[in-house]
């Protein structure tokens, strides 16, 4: 099992939900960096488990930085930062090594490494994983604000309840404003609606899935190389390293698969400050696998949590018989809202790898 | 600018439109292959130019096999395969290195590259590097038949006509019905609707995307990792790696995020012979990023071609005015049907490359 | 900065000699691997300070298990290991950061990282940080075991002073003999004079250098591939990650240089067993990078301890001025016999990736 | 089998001796790039059989340049360039392979790829495949060249007959004149006395080894990382690469294992423009893994060639039996001389590599 990526900044996360710790390792960081505490907790705060939304598992993560960084500065060296495990209830999963759950990783875990697997809490595939990502993702994000790049991201749908769009040229206020909401909608309407439909999923014993929009800006020209070291190539192999992704699209995405040439082209023009640009972004910011100075614009699909305690078919691994499942424990009825950041924390982590690997590091 | 994926089954592609050749290269085949030369030329044959429906260019292209093979057997030794650049019109480009095509890489790469860069027949974004992909993809092909599994795809939809999807279990005969037909479709009354709207868009100056749906059978259970070495993860990265990709989407996709946990998850059951299989397949073969035995299924939106005849807005790059663009030349009005065999070769590529790192080469 | 290597099996070492811990991560680890827990510490153990021939820096490592392990067995996830640094004594370093050490990194990472960089005690370039590359190699060693592979190595020369080298066909028995001793040669004799050469150089504020010579036995025939991947390549490349390390060579070696043809070539014969192997052992086991079944054998040249008590020639970095500088603090007058386990851990971590890379994980 | 290496200027090698063609593929050169077509032929000329030192295959070798570059001019696209194989006589191969010769690649090739491998002329491991390293080398050296960096290499022994090593601060000058030379020694004589030792091995048909001196001047400071990814183990990987090399070293190397630290260490001294030097380069330009400023020299050992016409012991490969090998056909009695330009060729893709890699692209 290997969780790594990137060319320049490598990033690897390990750990097992219910293990003794969680952490990431970060190669090739600038240094000289001076990361804001406040901000960073800020950041990772908003991944946590929220009210009757969420799990009841607390997760009061406060990083711990064992390389890279002295006095929150980060000198050169890899930074390696870890998150303790606590609070896990591992007795939960006990019966599930013998019965998977549907959709979820355990047959294929148990296909894969036999008896020896660390499934506890979903081991190494847990969404608990995703904490010691954003612990990487907000340290990227302040160097890459630093630089003029700004990432941002809101919850587009929920249950088929859709928020409105980021606007063609989003601003850092436009992100900022998400980041310090409760629930991350542009639209509070929408976002209410999205939190009754959590619920309510939840009440049913089922689960719902939702869409991501997330956007980049201050991005410079000529980041990425057409074919397979593109920027959607590396932003797509790296996002759906997060669980529960299924699809992403880019600018106008699987719609401009309905669209003709003269609805879809962007046309180029002058700005105001004579700067060459387009009218609009249906490429997403990006052109040949290069980004184009617009702003980088795409939409992830997250499926419904896979862990739901309405009754489901499964099979005995060992009797080989089909049997009931319900399971028990505490599960989000919905991750769609707590991944927010976890999208933007990988995609500022590629892209500052980009930005490392074009400008020197 | 680089072109390369894969870790074992390393894949490297160069050549511009028109240069003098374009190629492959691909490191750690297995050796002792026996490669059918004309199931080859056919698979290759598939991405060719139709009549009225492609650009005019003629590619009758044969590849030369450099190194690797030794009377079409595979000898251990890195493969080299080329084809000539023959018919490439040149001049058609002369006007554009001043003035870039709206979504096309001309304005990206003017600004990484300069005046140096070749975009001559659109350079290395062009879709002419494909057809070396072809080559390598309909290699892999051969020798994944050989393991048992087995890549196929077709046009699930263009300018908004759908194709009916593959059924819940694809067989090999499903795959090579397609494969034979003229028009890459299923449902032949669809295609033909297909068809008439991508002439009737060429009429009118105009070009139009689609979507490609691609399965694998009889991929071994076990392959991938969670997090970002899954399949998905992989199988993204390198489909992006074909020009005009916006989007890709594994099992219900996009459709999942509307979905209730109670809906996407595949309950587990045995099958007639015992085995433990899933009674469908929203999951698209897939669970934390490791094949799970059931077919492998994803969606690829593929925009319209950029290249149109209709005046287009643009900037003349040096004089920095903007400009009214008509693009003269040769243009596909629509690639999505030529790109069929395109996917169908990536994701060969990207399987047997997993392949050959989880079961050793 | 980055300090990682190995295609599956991923190694990536992190930390600072002062800061609050170093450690390993290791990714593809095979599932189901129990590890020896005393036996990891006896090769750690290995590593450590020992009496007037070493630092004085006490270092009672106990590996934190974070990751990757449930009860010293693998389960297939990452592996992370720390250890907790104490004792550090870092004021002993703060004159340094002025006057850079002769031959030491503190020029260059002040070149290269500014004042950011974290040079208390050496800071990620300490031979600290081979610590955590025993923790993996140990878990390597074990494992390799299992498949039938030994690593072992002894100190081949100390200050001109010879121990006799491994014979043509090392046992286990042999590697284990040197394991236990106190000081790591094969010629107790030789040991005492190389340990009374240390002293002197050490009571002379002096420090010398030393060869170690290392071994694989019972690696399978085929492992690597010509050129750049080659057994010697990926050797060669991970071994110059021990600080210290000036040169390696592959069987005779710089000897070969000056033998002929009809003397270096290794007649192959068949063994009693009829097996084909080589009469002698000059290639050092490889032929065109690819393990030949001959034990492996290369030999691995140390510089003397950079940092000396005698008074030396630098430059006041920010003064620019000529400066003589006196190091203070605690330094081992020789690092080569500690670094023996490293080489086998180094050694081990290597073959271990190349045997997951060919017999596949 | 896999022959590539670089982290940004990823160099791919392909092809067998008797196959077709032999190639090289480089991606992320710099576009703008004008190469001049003479003096890379040149360099590749001082890499060819030269009378009666080598072999008696010609090789009038013209690259064909396939892609990335218009005109002698890089254009960013991937470079391909290859080389046709002519006057190779095949016949003389097909003894061989039921009865490997003693320290060749033929006996661990029949066990990695059975009968399918493609052995003629040594198939991939042959000496030929460093006339693309050449190719791609001498682009490397020019483009390095316009960045004030210099490679040089001489022929430092051959068969115990010493040259004399380059000064502390080689010119360019000392590199042109070694290149203009017949024999690339520095001193006359020692090259007058090695040809000779070179013709007496041939005429006993055996052979001999040599070992080569590597220098590059004019590199930046702060190149390069500590443990795994410094330039040391980056030149070492890349080297070994090349056929025939059993050992490197950097700086004093070997000797400084029987050096003390106070004869090693380099002192740090102001020069005459006030610049921080060192008094010598007993560490090669090297420090913790970083280009410090002084020279980057090293020394690779080569063995002598395997193929000698003496009757050597073998043993026949399905037969089981030991037999007696006499070798036919055309063998180089050393292949150190010409590998001069070969390593030149592989240290100046690593540190363009190196260069691109901190400086950006």
């Amino acid at each position: 099992m290997s969780s790594e990526f990137g060319k320049i900044l490598r990033v690897s996360v390990f750990g097992q939900s219910h293990g003794p710790a969680i952490g990431i390792v970060m190669e090739n960081l600038p240094a000289g960096e001076v990361i804001d505490e406040a901000e960073l907790l800020a950041f990772m705060g908003r991944r946590k488990a929220k009210g009757p939304l969420s799990t009841l598992r607390r997760e009061d993560d406060i990083p711990m930085i064992l390389s890279g960084m002295i006095h929150w500065k980060t000198c050169g060296s890899p930074l390696c930062a870890i998150l303790e495990n606590k609070d896990a209830q591992s007795k939960d999963y006990e019966a599930l090594k013998e019965i998977p759950r549907p959709s979820h990783a355990d047959f294929v875990a148990f296909k894969k490494w036999g008896k020896h697997t660390d499934m506890r809490g979903g081991g190494h595939f847990s969404g608990r994983l995703t904490a010691p990502l954003c612990i990487g993702g907000g340290i990227a994000k302040q160097i890459l604000a630093r630089r003029g790049v700004f990432v941002g991201a809101h919850l587009l749908s929920v249950a088929g309840i859709e928020d409105e769009p980021f606007g063609l040229h989003p601003t850092q206020e436009d992100f900022d404003l998400v980041a310090k909401k409760h629930f991350p909608t542009i639209d509070d309407a929408a976002g209410d609606k999205m939190q009754h439909a959590i619920k309510e999923a939840s009440a049913n014993k089922d689960s719902v899935g939702g869409i991501i929009e997330c956007a980049a800006i201050g991005v410079p020209i000529g980041l990425g190389s057409p074919m397979f070291e593109g920027i959607e190539n590396k932003l797509a192999a790296a996002i759906f390293g997060i669980p529960a992704v299924k699809g992403i699209e880019f600018g106008s995405g699987f719609e401009s698969a309905r669209q003709r040439g003269s609805e879809h082209n962007d046309p180029i023009i002058l700005s105001e400050q004579k700067d060459i640009t387009m009218e609009k972004n249906d490429a997403g910011g990006i052109n040949g696998g290069i980004t184009n100075g617009m702003p980088i614009r795409f939409n992830v699909a997250f499926k419904p949590t896979p862990s739901i305690s309405k009754p489901q078919k499964s099979v005995h691994l060992t009797a080989l018989e089909e049997t009931e499942l319900i399971i028990h424990g505490r599960h989000d009825p919905c991750v769609a809202h707590r991944a927010v950041p976890v999208v933007e924390a990988v995609a500022a982590l590629v892209l500052l790898d980009c930005l490392l690997e074009h400008h020197g590091h």
